[in-house]
């Protein structure tokens, strides 16, 4: 018996994010990457950029397993900076520039960033934080606009001034695939955000098996040829990995800046882009801005995640020719976990808006259940609540310096989600709540995403969030929050008789008919554009004993 | 800095064939496995099944890294083996039927086979080799027939009748993912055949990324929701990986036993089937059949590899609805390297046939470059001759046992894959010749493979080899061998006719043209279905000194 127990690799089969740039760079040369109306290059032109910027970075002093921080939108530079350091062996810390001031310091001194890439847009805010960031000790700006020389006494230089100046060959070194390549907090809607660090091999699966995902999908399925649009933030989670997964395959790439609706519509229009992917705030956005109207958006696909895809939006998209599904994953989970297939034959209108809407079926590598408070699966029967628990190779290791909450959210050797969700016989999940979002009524759990749901089918409902509101008998009480569309009202009387015929017809228990309905200005937003019901919460909770 | 230098990973994340059960029984438990006209099954079932044959097996003494040797058609068994073996830790090796007996012997002794899997089919096979087979202690019968109770001494059993003895729960163990899943000879066609082994993460890259590559293919695309029909036989290279690549999308599964083209005509009528890939001579039979002109072929999708794809075959096919394009792949590499991508838009004719037959672009993490002797890439004119050489995560670490050969064909750092080619600024490549099937006339090369593409536009021409002849002057010449199709007849002047067109339109050098056109009743085949080129030269090489 002579096999080896554990066959080693040979050099260049390790899965690093090299692995993607050699690829893209040597199959796919011509295809293009487009920042805005500004920049134009092909993947050939971004390569040689991404090894200068690496000499340039390595000439500062940045070295193996040094924090890079990047405040900037979605940017061809923030591109580059995704590949480039990683595989000089550093770690890309994409910085959620929507959290406060003060949450900004926190992470990057949590994390502890050596380099900040800083968008000039960001300038004041760099300034404000000054000698509030400890370990930062050079900032590097991009953008148009002039920056100043010095941040809190730490140097500064301009990104294409390094270019020019040192940017030459750069002699990749030898990652290992279990090294962290980049780092990323939760947007923390509990708490202080959470900070947890992705490998190399984790980026690649993550990236690959996404993309699997959705070109094996019918009828919304993405593939070769196609133009692809990054419309969420490349400081929320890697960008969904879309910007590792997409190059694979070759496709033009369409990187909108910091998002304004006008501005992708034309960039959709323009580039003729066939396919994007965002959090349901920015679909709205698209749907609804001024002018909207006025652009065609027929066959452009859209994977909607970071939240809930509501009905309403759904048919206010499919109304305009957008063939829309909804996908999930968390920032401990790079982030991808589930996204919805439709079947090959289209279904009637009704039950194939309710499987766009569900939560989807879990990605290739992804094991998932649903599961009781002692991690045991629950029925697969469409109506038990149980969490989402997930296994897969691109599940963060740990919570960065945080062995507690680890240990928490890694009980009984499954990750734990804190999502609430039913689950079904042909593979697909759908999220009912947050564990933290869900309300409590006599002890028995109330959906506020199935009532927010049914409150959407209201043609003048705009954005609607269901929350708890303190009730002395009943412990916790459905409140809901509607914002009407613009131009349309929407009387609150008519929102509970749609209620009252979804109770008649066996879709939700009389109790959970929620017991004040309200309708605001607007709705508060999280740093990522979800509804923050935390916020809610705070300022609606005595709504009902006050 | 508190980043771990390498991070670990947590149980359950390892890519080994577990995930890939796991998730096919777990996501689409109720997707049909289905064998010819006698078994049809759910993956829940074939889950079960697997677990008692590992139960089973483990009780006859089967351990770590033992290598259990199949003798067997594309079957449920067959398959059922390829998941319980390496999950249980050992090690699969699938035995090519179709090589001589001793080559057999050969195989299986250098293996060390310490159990033996055989189809009854081949009881004969094995009670001829009887005492030959040195290392294997156990046979296991398969298949509808009775069978002996013992081989050469070494006892035998049933494997249903195992199941039901001793198939009950099996304690999956925990199986390193470098660790070997499985083994394979190359067929051999110089000298002995090689022996090469693949890992578990090997296994589970090469089918998610081939898989990953045919659902990104535009027009020509495998998606959920197909039918699935496994063509390329089990015992040849993993079948291509696709047994462990389209459950993960959860496909029906179509397995036609020996591969007879009526029976595999009836399955693809009544089954559905919409997808499948082999080698050419294959889809000729299928093609040309008697009464193959009975069955609607419409808008069936095939890939052939395992031997280029003759633009007069992909023509015939095309006339049938049958959408064809070509892959190409090895032994050492698990097969799959290439496939071809269409274009989304489709192009004139003649275009398209010329991009469908060649051989293809590389499936994400192959880095494949065409490249001469000292591996410096050629230019990428698609005139340029050199040799395919690649790396990626699922080529063998080595030669089984067989230091020298290694050391020759890992040569600075890139498997060697003795295939000529040229390559595209557009990605693809296109193979002209094996290394060993080259013709050098005068010391230059002439391509053999397009030759035979061009011989193969006259429409009488079923079959086509050019191999090289000795000759005085040139040191070889090419000759034409030629197998006219059923009820056609082919005159040696109008093939000329043809060859000589083509070099009017400078398509070759009129020097390329055949020395003789050979009319033949048939070509010999190697174990897996492609012309024997050796054969043929053995016995036509003295043809033009004769």
């Amino acid at each position: 018996m002579t096999l080896p127990e554990k066959v080693p690799f040979r050099p260049g089969y390790e899965l690093t994010i090299r692995r993607i740039y050699d690829q893209m760079t040597s199959q796919y040369p011509d295809s293009e990457i487009i920042y805005r109306d500004k920049v134009r290059y092909t993947y050939k032109e971004f390569g040689e950029r991404v090894e200068k910027i690496a000499a340039a970075l390595s000439t500062l002093g940045v070295k193996h397993l040094d924090k890079v921080a990047t405040l900037d939108w979605n940017t061809h530079w923030h591109y580059e900076l995704y590949m480039a350091v990683p595989m000089m062996s550093a770690v890309i810390h994409p910085v959620n520039i929507r959290l406060a001031p003060k949450e900004i310091a926190y992470v990057m001194n949590h994390a502890e960033d050596k380099v900040a890439v800083v968008n000039t847009d960001f300038t004041k805010l760099v300034q404000l934080l000054g000698d509030e960031l400890k370990t930062v000790e050079r900032y590097i700006f991009i953008g148009d606009d002039g920056h100043p020389d010095s941040i809190a006494g730490k140097p500064a230089n301009n990104y294409e001034d390094l270019l020019r100046e040192y940017g030459g060959k750069f002699e990749w070194p030898t990652v290992d695939e279990n090294q962290v390549a980049g780092m990323g907090y939760t947007s923390g809607t509990t708490g202080l955000p959470k900070g947890v660090y992705h490998t190399h091999r984790q980026q690649v699966l993550h990236a690959l098996m996404g993309l699997l995902h959705i070109t094996a999908a019918p009828r919304v399925s993405l593939s070769k040829g196609e133009v692809f649009m990054h419309i969420v933030p490349m400081f929320h989670v890697w960008s969904w990995g879309l910007p590792y997964a997409v190059p694979m395959i070759g496709l033009k790439q369409v990187y909108p800046g910091k998002l304004d609706p006008i501005v992708m519509l034309d960039l959709i229009t323009k580039e003729k882009v066939t396919y994007a992917a965002g959090v349901p705030t920015i679909l709205y956005m698209l749907l609804t801005a001024p002018g909207s109207e006025n652009y065609d958006l027929t066959g452009f696909k859209f994977v909607v995640g970071g939240g809930a895809l509501p009905k309403g939006l759904a048919k206010l998209a499919l109304a305009r020719g957008i063939d829309v599904i909804s996908g999930y994953g968390l920032t401990e989970t790079a982030p991808i976990l589930t996204i919805v297939h439709l079947p090959r034959e289209k279904l009637d209108p009704e039950k194939e808006l309710d499987l766009r809407t569900r939560t989807g079926i879990p990605v290739p590598l992804v094991d998932l259940i649903v599961a009781d408070e002692n991690c045991n699966p629950v029925p697969k029967d469409g109506k038990t609540m149980g969490e989402i628990l997930v296994r897969t190779p691109w599940v963060a290791y740990e919570y960065y310096k945080d062995p507690e909450r680890t240990e928490s959210a890694w009980r009984c050797g499954w990750f734990h989600t804190g999502d609430i969700a039913v689950w079904y016989t042909d593979g697909f999940v759908k999220i009912v709540d947050r564990d933290k979002d869900v309300i409590k009524s006599g002890g028995e759990w109330i959906s506020s995403l199935r009532l927010e749901d049914i409150i959407s089918r209201h043609p003048g409902v705009g954005q609607v969030a269901v929350i708890a509101a303190r009730h002395e008998k009943w412990g916790e009480r459905p409140v809901a929050l509607i914002v009407p569309k613009p131009g349309s009202s929407v009387a609150q009387e008519d929102v509970m008789g749609i209620l009252k015929k979804a109770v008649e017809e066996g879709e939700i228990p009389k109790w959970w008919l929620p017991d004040k309905i309200l309708i605001v200005d607007e709705l508060p937003l999280t740093s990522v554009g979800k509804v923050n019901k935390r916020v809610l919460r705070g300022k609606y909770s005595d709504i009902l004993s006050g």
